[in-house]
């Protein structure tokens, strides 16, 4: 999976993976299994409309081919990992949260055009899902769930080996399931999973929480940025790291909720393996023991015991490899 | 499915389906598709342990076999379904609440020795899930739950057009799923849906309900019932179609949690139809239309636009036609 650039025969055969994010776009080159011969990354930039991202994927594509072009064989497809929604099956992007911009963007068809290749999408949760299963943390299982814990919180789930995709493309929104009344918001509801447990909650739960300490004189390092009204869940984590209690407590809270949405994953699925993407690297054991400990109280015990919780094993490189897997029709 | 006593030819192969309940066990003969020739009920009786039980299932086998001698072609398998836990793959019932004293019955092997046949089990969420898929209100859908609502509640899962079983045969536990923090208890677990929206947790929620009614001298039909301690959801349905105002807020309630129930299965699996047999072919609208106006506000507006919510459309048949699914190894 490491970067090559080592010639290749011109026998083999290549893939196209475009990973578009609410920051930042990567487009890889790739051979089989996933090893990444090139890359390129720019800002997305979504607040200035799809136009500009769309032509830099397509100058960037085109130049990694003239750039690589004795290293490559015959080029297959292209695939595109993009938040949801979307409608996988005509390739259209259909304005998500994170790039709300790109309003019906009909990305397959505008690739597909300018390369004449297939190109495939797949929104990042199940890209990630069919990365993990395949070259990560659920190798070798029949019945995994990865979540992908960023600004969001998304899920995608592998049945009896396989993706499931469900009626319309929408299995896996166990971000939008409620877990309280009322509650920080996630996915357009207060008091759901991703309102919970996802950097957008747990941002809006440290902003309120810090707000409260600071009324009361309780020290801690986040008060500036709370100030600011910039605190990210990157800034909770670092802070947590540094020894700050305030946010060690959010940290562990937040892993209580996430407890509880792996409880309702496991009773109703009973996967093997719960692989959890984003924030649970950065965060690791403080936040993921606190949520095991949950799940153990929360969900039926023959399978919680069935089931382990991991974080991703892909790491940084998750984006590129399952923009690469959707690419191959995994 | 009617039954039917004509004479069959030798040719025709026949399968054997065993249902075991709470409360009555059947045991069935029949032809491909689900065609009963025979059938022979019994009171399960478990409180006094599985061996007479499982002494009148042998007897009523090898007397359905004798009986329909000519009809009976080649015996091919028997199916059993029976409340969950169980070891499907090994063949062993072990201890379903509803029949407490069944401790690690290794009925597989009891059945094969018997009769030289190859015996399956299935627990009845699972077999209802595949009935009604097959012959009944899923017919055609690719993504289905099956809710099963009697005593307790369970679901059985379609993915992708096949029966889905998760790391250890309890995939579909939603009874399980916590609603709120604190409630009626179902699936030993208080506020879990089952709880909530079972026949358990309807007679429990009754008992309560129509205790406080008599004390505030609020008059209902339930009273003489509650008063005895002997009320039943069964109870509760027929004071509701009496005209029973608190009768029907029961249910009404128990409509709202079922939706709730309902929104957390189509966010994460977003299903083409969501198929309830048990109380809710009883009850019909009234559990059923106050369920779909919570999915509606819970669950993703486009999941839920997705997914029909149907009653079973096996109507009584369903234990029968889901054991036979089993035999047939469907």
């Amino acid at each position: 999976m490491s970067k090559r650039e080592s010639l290749r025969t011109a026998e083999e055969r290549t893939w196209i993976g475009v990973d578009i994010g609410g920051t930042k776009t990567a487009v890889v080159l790739s051979v089989r299994p996933p090893a990444v011969l090139a890359r390129v990354e720019f800002p997305t930039l979504p607040e200035q409309g799809p136009e500009r991202a769309l032509e830099l994927i397509k100058k960037t594509i085109h130049e990694l081919i003239r750039r690589h072009g004795e290293d490559v064989g015959k080029l297959e497809a292209i695939g595109v990992s993009c938040g949801g929604p979307l409608d996988r099956v005509a390739g259209i992007i259909q304005a998500p949260p994170n790039l709300s911009t790109w309003i019906d963007v009909p990305i397959r068809s505008i690739l597909q055009q300018e390369f004449s290749l297939e190109c495939r999408l797949e929104n990042d949760a199940n890209a990630g899902a069919i990365a993990e299963h395949r070259f990560g943390a659920g190798r070798g299982t029949q019945h995994m769930v990865f979540l992908t814990m960023g600004t969001g919180l998304g899920a995608g789930i592998i049945a009896d080996g396989r993706l499931y995709h469900g009626a319309s493309d929408l299995a896996g929104e166990i971000g939008h399931v409620r877990l309280t009344r009322s509650g920080p918001t996630g996915h357009g509801k207060a008091g759901s999973v991703e309102g919970w447990a996802s950097g957008g909650g747990i941002a809006e739960t440290a902003q309120r929480v810090v707000a409260v300490a600071i009324g009361k004189g309780i020290p801690t390092s986040m008060a500036r940025l709370a100030v600011n009204g910039t605190l990210t869940a990157k800034d909770v984590a670092e802070a947590a790291r540094g020894g700050d209690k305030l946010a060690r407590r959010i940290i562990r809270n937040t892993g209580t909720r996430l407890g509880e949405a792996l409880a309702i994953l496991v009773d109703i699925l009973n996967p093997e393996v719960i692989v959890i993407g984003g924030l649970a690297m950065r965060m690791g054991e403080s936040l993921l023991a606190p949520a095991r400990r949950v799940l153990d109280d929360e969900a039926l015990a023959a399978s919680a015991r069935a089931c382990r919780i991991v974080p991703a094993a892909l790491g940084e490189e998750i984006g590129d490899i399952a923009a690469i897997c959707v690419a191959m029709g995994f």
